[in-house]
């Protein structure tokens, strides 16, 4: 027997590959997770050759059926994958081959695996970032439903981690909805690029054969075929695009992250973990660890990695295909299932925390957090500059730091011993629901402004 | 005097900042450049704040009339910058105090650097953005007139680098006006991102002023104000995604600057840059070398750090302000500045090379590239599967490559021992141009289509 | 009352852990991967544990025989990881419990995971460096072996792509053995860092248990204990130096695959690939595409993402464990396996590529690639300065090119006309051979210098 | 006929750079830093010429006074640097015609731009290498001074940011020795590779003329010459090598930063800054914030940029030199300044901060520090495996949280409860101090460890 080669181009080669490169550089392992979108595809485009009569229509119904009795075996686990046969994509036209016989070989007319592929792939991520973006809604459907039972929670807004000012809860929870509203909004735009139909356009040039590329793209859901066969071929910015919004989305995540888990340690005390969502240590009885706020934390480093891997792999490639791409499925496939998996885990969290309302309370009464409404105050009152007034805010506040009192605290002798022509009612500026109340100005954290904010949201959800 | 420090907290303070971190915390050197944004939106808050009635006409009025002093003094290089005042927003106050005295003090009602750095970035970045977009107008209509010169220059299309199958030259260009439209989208969405406005957030929780959000957003040509005033002060989305469409775009020209380096050798020969775009050797005097395709490939890599440390840098940042944040800008002019240069570059490359059409064609001739369309042919002609007919021009290729001849030096004799029932129309499909012609399914290379997708472009671009 | 918990802390905990992040959050799938090196560490940790009496003997052996049975249970497939035991140590202690009762229960004395894992990771990436040295020195040789039989293959040298001087073809293939040995270095001195024994440093603060760290540092052959307990904990430095190193040891081999994809190329031809490390196309019978250089070029895409999601995962990260750390294992795994079967795909390619001399040459004549040695000839003969030597070298090229002639098709008169002081003996310049040869400066091309090279690196490698 | 192209190729040229090019493609702003180097290296280049008497002496002479000259203009801030002459390279050489006219053009011979600028660019690093780590001895020297004035400060140990087991401060500090010392030994290791020296490769090849890199190499404090020109033109190993010590050492600042800032939290308290290393805010009178332990923490993202700026560059870049290689003196230089400023910053940090001693005694003793010590006392007085033991300390744990007491408030009856066996021993288990002293396993927190490591480390410093 003189051929050793197996592949489907074994008519053109005299050695069989390499042993440890047919191990190493199958796809199969990976890439048969696009079955589904491989199938279907071959379907669509037998229909198309049929009804362009390019194959008979005995033929065409031949091959759909044997496409069928595949996807049937794989979806009941009775497929038996091979490495040999490199991808899913030939691993398929293997089977079809024994299914039906040398009728199998009528498949591959005007397609090429380089536009097979990418079908699949921008098929496959159409779906997965829809996926997304539903568990996104329910993502922010738990924060409005916990932002709703926390309007009145006091806590200290920070920045730089120091008490800065007042806020509700609330009020901190909904600047995620926020973020996660721009993440839904960033696969969305996604999903306007992935409408293209690459389907047709063959190895790199397009192909001789009369096709119907409209036809497979209504059949497939697309808006309209490429432009342009060797972009088709070459590009993936679909890939990175999604590398990248899934990125976005673990850098809001990895924040709330961060948060919390400060939050939670002994010296805050501002939430309480449920059991459920806490783990213990090996050796330290007493420890209850917030491991998967850190999980959630930590897997930005992937998401990133597998951004920065497509980019690596894309730069300086010349047009149109090489194997370097291979790579992409596993990347998205991992920030895929990340992205997924972090947003339950969080729903299990978000169901799964208390707040210490009266630790909350205590501490944002720290730190002199009313200063900035005194200062405004004193504008008002005094009508100075509120450059002036920062300063005699200032004096107030070394005052106190220095008698170790907070503001309310203080007498109204001591305030007037440092600015006389202030008087009792200041003494209002220094409650903390006072403060979080007069903070109406749009987008501010006033009690009022978010209940209509979270209306506001709930309907856009609906 | 006892206090030494001259900040705007210096009230609130007993030492001066140290030394070295005046030096290098500053970051005048670099947001001074936002000077236009910071004026703009300073005067449109003092309008707003006398709109309301929060400070008087006549106040208002000298406020911008300061303002404007300041400005005309930067527009004309005559402003004297000063690290000790550590930003733009600073300086532009102190110098403020100086013109107008202490009224100036009352610019800074309702608002904070806060949410005032982020309006003036928003603003920049937003300008920055509709400037590439119109850089890479430009850049398109110049790939247009390229390829409608060269709709009937044939050459080899590549995946692999292997000669694939003959197309049009205009054809592979047109490839990289696909990839800048996608570039120029993804600059538009981030257009739609940068319409909230910021203005009066205030430092994190909104302020207790009855300010007119609404009318700064008209004024400032946003669309409406910011949601949240939390996540406003800690939102840097819209800097990753001008980082990401920055390095996006970056690969494509990446790519495009390889495979013009590689034409550009003595061994491929396909193009020859005009001496404008080439670089020549301190010892070797016969070199002529493309050192500007080498600049915008190279430049990748500092696209992909810039985006890079800004992602690093949000990673687990809790909300809401913290001074990591500052090497935002930073990173985005240095982006911004590349993008834009690396286009203009590209257009002058484009104006200065041309092709060799003579070694491109004999390329294009070499490799069987025609092999596909050999197969197809026996398809049609012999009634066969396309993985038969597959095997017999294998079977051709094998012959020929063992003969060293091309496919058109083949005689229909030597081809019919191979597969009898070939006839001498077989010798017509060896033709490159033929080959061309033929692949007319949409997107495909034929001569027609690219006339068809050059106009169209030219549509879309008016 | 009964506990849900099953986790070794569960008689803290009132609830089962989630039962999405019991899936998600164990890691049994990767770090099972540590086994040997966990029970290596368990056996000397009780080994430590009997000598210093902390346990009596009986109970030492009982519990070391129930290592060495789960050992080889696991050796022989015969183990059940559990997913709800988390992880590898949990996994083997919930076994050891099974096999030998609550005596299992004295193990865990004086040691936490932290340190337990640790330990495991550093015993593993010792042994990993180890290997991929010794892969490196195989593929030296491999490379040595290739350079002596190609010490006479005269190839243009390239800078900017452009044929710039010839070399010969071994020079070329000695540069990356000068790559690999910085390679090996990094890896070395890794090594180094990774002697430092964890082992007893317990949680992050020591024990109060007499234990002995000499003794277990000298049985697990490491050089010494790491001196404070909480950065033991906390450092990660060896895990991205082994990411680092793998990363450059990448870059090493793409650039390599990138050169050698350019010369397989139709327009270069200077390599010819055996039909064992090419791929042919579903589409074009004609085919070879170079997929092996192609995937080993693609992974330096996945070792940077590696380094950068590690180093990620680190920046900003208190003291001392978070369960963020957790994937180092998997990148360092991912980044080890693909690093050596990397580099024995190369000897493959290295085994089953051949060289087109011919060609080679050819392609070496062409673009004047003797102008410096015209250059430096002229220096020497006419005694002009560089510069000036330069310029009349430039003038011969600009004269030949017009001509379309190479160097050695001007004759002696036709020079004379540019530079009448040259004589008859300036045509030997023009000779490949004896431009190679006078590169005698070491570290230079000359076939002399070569021989003497690789057998200086031979000696090196015995 | 007039040549337009002033570069020192231009002979062979018939057109300008084009002017865009011209202005963004020069480096002269970036490399002009080298100065110092470049002179060095053309001196010594001189005087090995002369040596080997391939110039004569007088003309040697007459370039090292020539290139004196320059560098005292230099140094004094007299030279003109023109971007038109691209780099400092071709500065300096036209500066040199200039001055001491044509013979300035024997300065070039057996030299090459590509050898020049990276002996320049290599003997650059290694001094940068050096000074970085003097800061790093002098860094580690302040964390020295800090801790052995914080032997008895007891704090918090941290596991997941929860309360651990109780710790000196010293031993916390003296982990950032351990790292500092890697970083150290990172940068010792890269000067190892800095020792060979480019100087004579010249353009790839070697050069026909009789030089001797030994002199060099000695002169210039190399240690050997490069083996191969080829590699000795491609390798940026030497770059990344520092970029790579920079991200690590940039890791370790951020971690610190990032801990200080939480303990500089109102709610964790445990750090006082002085004033002159905190900065106000512009509208919240109160603020004092740890600008500068932010901006150390954010300028990790540059370093891991300027990482990946350069790895992106090297890969899959053929050998030897492309323009794409220019970036990366920019990415060493914003490198090294951003470490030796953060090492400059952190000693200013070390000396501006107290320690709030009485609050990290009260928060080590919250969380129930000392349950290690329970459990391991159980251990040994009752004879039980740990598991057992780690068992009744869970439900002492559990019980005193419900009563919401610390351990040290509950009873010896309440205790006796849980376990009988235990006795009013138990109660000096709870004493923080107590658990310290006894954590004498080397590498352990207890006073007398650290006391010996503080004068370990103080040697080695010797």
């Amino acid at each position: 027997m003189k051929n050793k080669n197996k592949a489907v181009w074994g008519g053109r080669f005299n050695n069989a590959t390499s042993k440890i490169f047919e191990k190493i550089g199958a796809s199969i392992d990976i890439d048969k997770r696009l079955y589904e979108e491989d199938i279907l595809g071959s379907i669509v485009h037998t229909q198309m050759l049929t009804k362009q009569k390019i194959i008979n229509r005995e033929r065409g119904n031949k091959i759909i059926s044997g496409l069928k009795k595949i996807r049937s075996e794989i979806r009941k686990n009775k497929f038996k994958f091979n490495k040999k046969y490199e991808d899913i994509h030939l691993n398929i036209e293997k089977r079809l081959f024994t299914i039906i016989g040398n009728d199998a070989g009528y498949l591959h007319i005007a397609r090429s695996r380089n536009d097979q592929v990418i079908t699949d792939f921008k098929l496959w991520i159409k779906k997965a970032s829809k996926e997304i973006v539903k568990n996104l809604n329910n993502l922010i459907k738990n924060f409005l439903k916990k932002s709703a039972g926390n309007i009145h929670t006091i806590m200290p807004g920070f920045t730089h981690l120091k008490n800065a000012q007042p806020i509700s809860f609330a009020h901190y929870l909904l600047a995620y909805v926020e973020m996660f509203k721009r993440d839904k909004q960033r696969f969305k735009n996604n999903i306007e690029n992935l409408l293209e139909n690459p389907l047709g356009v063959a190895a790199l040039a397009g192909t001789t054969f009369n096709i119907d590329r409209n036809y497979t793209t209504k059949k497939l859901k697309f808006s309209h075929p490429t432009n342009n066969s060797i972009d088709t071929i070459s590009d993936r910015d679909f890939v990175t695009d999604f590398l990248y919004a899934a990125s976005v989305c673990s850098v809001h995540i990895s924040r709330l992250a961060e948060e919390f888990i400060i939050w939670n340690s002994d010296a805050f005390g501002l939430i309480k973990l449920n059991d459920r969502i806490v783990t213990g240590s090996s050796i330290m009885p007493q420890k209850k660890n917030p491991d998967q706020l850190e999980f959630l934390r930590g897997k930005t480093g992937n998401a990133f990695g597998n951004l920065f891997s497509m980019l690596t792999i894309l730069k300086g490639l010349p047009l149109s295909y090489f194997k370097d791409l291979q790579d992409d499925k596993e990347l998205v496939f991992k920030s895929f299932d990340q992205t997924k998996y972090s947003i339950l885990i969080f729903n299990d969290i978000l169901k799964n925390f208390s707040v210490d309302k009266k630790r909350m309370f205590e501490l944002a009464n720290k730190g002199y957090t009313t200063a900035t409404d005194l200062a405004d105050y004193i504008v008002i009152e005094l009508k100075v500059p509120f450059r002036k007034a920062y300063q005699i805010t200032a004096k107030i506040v070394n005052y106190a730091e220095v008698k170790k009192k907070r503001f309310d605290e203080l007498s109204i002798k001591e305030i007037k011993k440092i600015e006389p022509k202030l008087n009792e009612e200041v003494l209002k500026i220094f409650d903390l629901k006072n403060s979080i109340k007069s903070k109406k100005s749009y987008g501010g954290t006033s009690f009022e402004n978010i209940k209509k904010m979270i209306n506001k949201y709930k309907k856009e959800l609906k």
